[in-house]
């Protein structure tokens, strides 16, 4: 595929404000508001070209969806795919969806306390130097910044395919006294698990017969209450 | 090797009574007194042939280690690897360890509540199929029965070559509420890991380049207070 330049792409988006927010500041506290209903909100961080957001968004309509990224590129990649996965579905505009251009690093300036009910983490950038281990997305530091933002229904869910990503992010959930639900060593095995709409990595590496690995953490009060209604069905 | 009939193991264990015990009952509360000294108690539950337990008690003399196992057969030829250890070390009599024929399911007959600081469970049966999940030693059940006499420094290490019973048991330790430390899903990755004793299985799969999973579940009040204090140098 040919890109355009970076000058097409900001002109691109800036047409495209019935999906693209390009300051997602400008909606903190409101995204109820832009979205014209009080249904919960999840957000993908790292979206990148939006297979997740988009499956997600037609699949779960009771659910408004966020996708964010730092790069204009990804955002405009991924308000094709979102607009396409739409119109197949016969509807003219994706309502719940939103693709917002920002960092994570500044993840309580676009969010009020309690704004958000769900976090997906995809495919995280691993950040194999430990100097850079504070990137990772599932590093205490940002699990505080989530905490903050998630409601009393609260989860984060995420997955990858790096053993070594996977690996400090149990620990990190763990250190941060998150509670894990629904540990998962190897996603797909024995057949795709339809349940999880899947990334484009994640079809790739799948088709590949790699493992995808996979977490939940309990943030939020009435979620916790709900797990441990819940948690001894499994054994 | 060629095992002797099941009637000379049973006579052979009961000239050991230096190092073998065969009705673990006999001690409930009174294993400081056989040992003849405070030092923490350490379990091995489902010891195999010895290795892990024999190595561990020539190289953490502060410690008391028992071997457990179902097997009279297993109980014997760990007794010989055992002191064949021993005997390297130039020790006469291995005073620091006792193998314990017993059953896990009656453990709570085996030792007083808070007699035990450390349980190691190492590469135990994964029993794949789902009406035996019971049988897993960290099923729920077995964690309740660990936490029972598990003292205040008290921990559970846990080692496995078998993705799926690890799976399993993450889940387990986080239903039960069990802080984790520590977790690896590929503890020798880059070079043997020295400080961990291998046990026979580990020492075969590890040559064979597979992953072995190690965790950690802490239990104990002082030992989560330590946990908390240094949970952060990791990350």
């Amino acid at each position: 595929m040919r890109l355009r330049g970076r000058k097409g792409i900001r002109e691109d988006l800036e047409q495209q404000r019935d999906l693209v927010v390009l300051d997602p500041r400008e909606y903190k506290g409101r995204w109820a508001e832009l979205f014209g209903n009080g249904r919960p909100i999840h957000i993908e961080l790292g979206m990148g070209k939006g297979q997740f957001i988009s499956g997600m968004s037609v699949k779960y309509p009771e659910a408004n969806f966020i996708g964010m990224d730092m790069y204009d590129e990804l955002i405009r990649r991924a308000s094709e795919k979102v607009r396409t996965i739409w119109r197949e579905q016969g509807a003219e505009r994706p309502e719940s969806v939103r693709l917002a251009l920002g960092n994570v690093e500044s993840l309580e300036e676009f969010f009020a306390p309690g704004e958000v009910e769900r976090i997906y983490l995809n495919f995280s950038d691993p950040w194999p130097k430990k100097k850079h281990w504070r990137r990772r997305l599932t590093h205490p530091r940002f699990l505080d910044k989530y905490r903050a933002l998630l409601n009393e229904r609260g989860e984060i869910h995420f997955k990858t395919d790096s053993r070594i990503l996977f690996e400090f992010s149990l620990n990190s959930f763990a250190a941060c006294g998150l509670q894990m639900n629904d540990i998962s060593l190897s996603l797909h095995e024995g057949g795709v698990n339809e349940e999880h709409v899947m990334t484009e990595y994640e079809s790739k590496f799948v088709g590949q017969g790699m493992p995808i690995y996979r977490c939940e953490a309990i943030v939020g009060k009435a979620a916790l209450e709900r797990y441990h209604e819940h948690k001894m069905e499994r054994f």
